[in-house]
């Protein structure tokens, strides 16, 4: 298409975007001024160790970054920051989507940083690059945290696998403590393989659930109710109380079906009502009732070494796999042993030994 | 201890033990005849192809085996063997100890003989190299099928993996597929991995249950109930009879709240008493519509398809794990790893590549 210089036709009415009038000029200036300048790895952990939330949220880019350069960076930065992290409470939160997920951790966020907490609140939703951030995307759902200069939000980074999903989040976690923050809250969405790699990330297991939802078979099934630390019955308020006060009862009763945990923690159930800001304190009782028990009994320190070790040798299989079963050799040998197991000339295990005698 | 030549003392009466008088001489010599002559691995397959018993259980000894040279000799084997063998059905059956498996497994597979088939029952039990066998090891508890020239009973192959098991015991069904066995009992205890190993190895999985016996839960929470083709509650007879069916209505019910099936097919339960004999049909039945609509909706076959992908892969996936992590030196950076990670001073991720890039 010619480049037309004349507004002639309704189609080129916006010759040029007009700019906001709310914009800051000076605040463009400064962005653009620090965009150009492109601090070292040494000066970013510098500042996150300072508390710098501008810096903070640079490195988790990089740590977000597929550009090898940039994950190199990262590394570097992340080696530095390493001293000052882990100390921290690490908390996940699961629950079904209309659970008032949102609602909920803008209430308990807001009633920690009041309590002097400083707090992180990251996501990990593998399904985010489609849905195009289907939680924390909206940050307007937690309007008082996002304003609150002592919590700190970032959506969920993309990637089409939870494992670089996941990686990239554990990353954000040492980077968020080490720059300050104490709690960290890692929402999931309750579909998927993803709350089975929050559980593994997290100190703290919070289930969201509904009054008479229907889904504890599902719950039973996929191992949720089995990972939680705490049912967190939402939306306990008006007439809904009723019938949240006899979920409350139930969960308690399958709870006490499952055997003990190692943490040596029996988990609890209890009401709220985010909306409502009604039962958040409680719950952050359980939480510090359930630190200072297993960090008494050793599990705390225990449970975040073999995540540590879980994470090291998950990181490591996957990557095994993925060098061997990428080889362009290996490829087609599979192929082809395939066809011969469809047409019963080879067994799964002679075909097994053939592609791996390449 | 000094040979002792007198049997002066209680504690050396036994100087020889005398000969079973039941003991057939000439059987101890023909057993000994073939023992020193050792077929070829062709003579064997052939043996096995016109359904001679005795090179089968041969064969499987040779399958069973951690010597390298009857691994190969067992390879061979099976190679003649796979043009002959797949023609049959596969029955996995599994239920918590003390649920009649035996039992039933003695009255559904002579129901079967007296109906023309030709039946092979074998077992998956990873730990029966602990306890001796806790699963067919006595055939005692089968005695009529154990007598039937129609059936072929062999205990799980001992093994103290799980994955080793299982190959054993994949190798074992083509065999006996070839020798003409055209329905294919694998029985597994119900508890730990080995019914997700059974159940991907079989067409069609039964669970047996007792009414009211209130491990519901851990069913559901394994996802035994979920794998189930049919629910069989055993033991309704008697005063059983009437909690039975009250439990055909709540496992029915159950089985209604997962989704549909790949295979199209809805999941029956039905009462037995093994016992009694009654029942039983009734499961050859169900399982016979089972075979059929599967076959019509090409589901059988691509399901067996999907089972020899599954074995390939995960073949391929223990030898990658088990040769990288059993590298002496790789062995010792994860140890150092390790501790480095629990001292803070790296990350799973960073340990991961160091360790990948030895």
């Amino acid at each position: 298409m010619a480049k037309n210089t004349k507004s002639s036709s309704a189609l080129h009415e916006k010759k040029g975007v007009s700019e906001s009038e709310i914009t800051n000029k000076d605040s463009i200036e400064t962005i653009k001024k620090r965009r150009r300048h492109q601090p070292s790895a040494e000066a970013l952990a510098q500042g996150i160790i300072k508390g710098d939330i501008t810096y903070l949220s640079r490195a988790i880019t990089l740590v977000e970054s597929s550009n090898p350069l940039h994950l190199e960076k990262a590394n570097t930065i992340i080696k530095h920051c390493l001293p000052y992290a882990n100390k921290s409470v690490r908390i996940g939160i699961t629950g079904v989507p209309g659970v008032g997920k949102s609602t909920f951790i803008e209430a308990f966020g807001s009633q920690l940083t009041t309590n002097g907490k400083k707090v992180a609140v990251l996501a990990v939703d593998p399904s985010s690059s489609l849905t195009k951030g289907s939680i924390l995307g909206d940050k307007t759902r937690m309007e008082d945290l996002v304003k609150d200069p002592n919590a700190f939000i970032r959506p969920s980074p993309s990637g089409s696998s939870l494992g670089g999903v996941a990686r990239k989040t554990r990353e954000t976690i040492i980077l968020c403590e080490a720059a300050g923050f104490d709690t960290i809250i890692i929402e999931t969405v309750g579909v998927g393989q993803s709350e089975t790699a929050v559980h593994s990330m997290v100190d703290f297991f919070l289930l969201l659930k509904l009054a008479g939802a229907g889904d504890e078979l599902q719950g039973i099934k996929r191992g949720i109710i089995e990972m939680a630390d705490t049912i967190v019955i939402n939306k306990a308020d008006g007439d809904n109380l009723k019938a949240a006060k006899i979920a409350k009862v139930e969960f308690n009763r399958a709870l006490h079906l499952y055997p003990a945990k190692a943490s040596g923690w029996q988990p609890k159930v209890t009401l709220c009502s985010a909306l409502q800001q009604e039962g958040i304190d409680t719950i952050w009782d359980i939480i510090n009732d359930y630190v200072e028990a297993t960090q008494k009994n050793n599990y705390f320190e225990h449970h975040r070494n073999e995540q540590n070790k879980f994470w090291l040798l998950q990181t490591i299989e996957d990557r095994l796999k993925s060098d061997f079963f990428g080889d362009s050799k290996i490829k087609e040998a599979l192929k082809s042993q395939l066809e011969l197991i469809e047409n019963g000339k080879t067994t799964p295990f002679a075909a097994a030994e053939y592609i791996l005698s390449l």
